[in-house]
């Protein structure tokens, strides 16, 4: 990756992060496009930026009330000129609630330039499980 | 989007299936870029074509012996010229083992168009949650 590239994902990141810990439903979304698509941990598909902003305000306001989340740019890579794919490991901390606790996940965002705008086109994320449930005869490599 | 678009997507995703439904490892990956990233329903993220040949191969033979997938295309949209974005319903039949039963999960990728050939550059699983385990006030519209 470009040291560019990853400008461009740390800005847009950091701007998800602060949002999240403020409870800032619409900044959370501004970083997406009018059109963006958004999967959570629960295989819910949001579509649009005004969806997106709504409905991380309720989460804030509801099941993820105090909580603040930590992201981490685990890579980053351009896909064709002007769409860049990265993955980013996620810690959320919820103080209290039915999602009380600490938990991991794994996201990708497909980030495509528009103009001077780099905006986020599709989020997808995933919990990440504990340690194998079963053994899956995988190796370290994989 | 275009119907030539919707093709696309289609072919690769028909590949997916029918290799799955094969239990072929070296199938399912074929789509894929030689680079390709893929982040599974446990939030592990797998690099390369290899690399997801043979993980899958793995559990073709194992923990998901005997399944069988039926995905649905959900959504196809152009995000920049040679690049596409798909979701895709998917519903695996485990009829044995530690994953025995039906389980739902919503799948992105992005695919890529590589001179004549389009390629999956990435893909990313997440579970669909059974229904609410709590009330998050989200409207249908959401």
């Amino acid at each position: 990756m470009s040291s560019n590239d990853r400008q461009i994902i740390a800005e847009i990141v950091n701007k998800l992060e602060t949002s999240w810990n403020a409870a800032d439903g619409a900044g959370f979304a501004q970083p997406f496009s009018e059109d963006a698509d958004f999967v959570n941990i629960r295989g819910e598909h949001f579509r649009t930026r005004v969806a997106i902003a709504k409905g991380h305000q309720v989460i804030f306001d509801t099941i993820y009330r105090g909580s603040s989340v930590q992201f981490e740019v685990e890579s980053v890579r351009s896909l064709d000129s002007g769409v860049l794919l990265a993955h980013l490991k996620s810690t959320l901390r919820a103080p209290s609630g039915p999602l009380e606790g600490e938990h991991h996940s794994l996201i990708s965002i497909v980030v495509v330039q528009d103009g001077n705008q780099w905006r986020i086109a599709a989020l997808h994320n995933t919990l990440v499980a504990q340690p194998p449930s079963f053994n899956t005869g995988k190796t370290a490599s994989e």
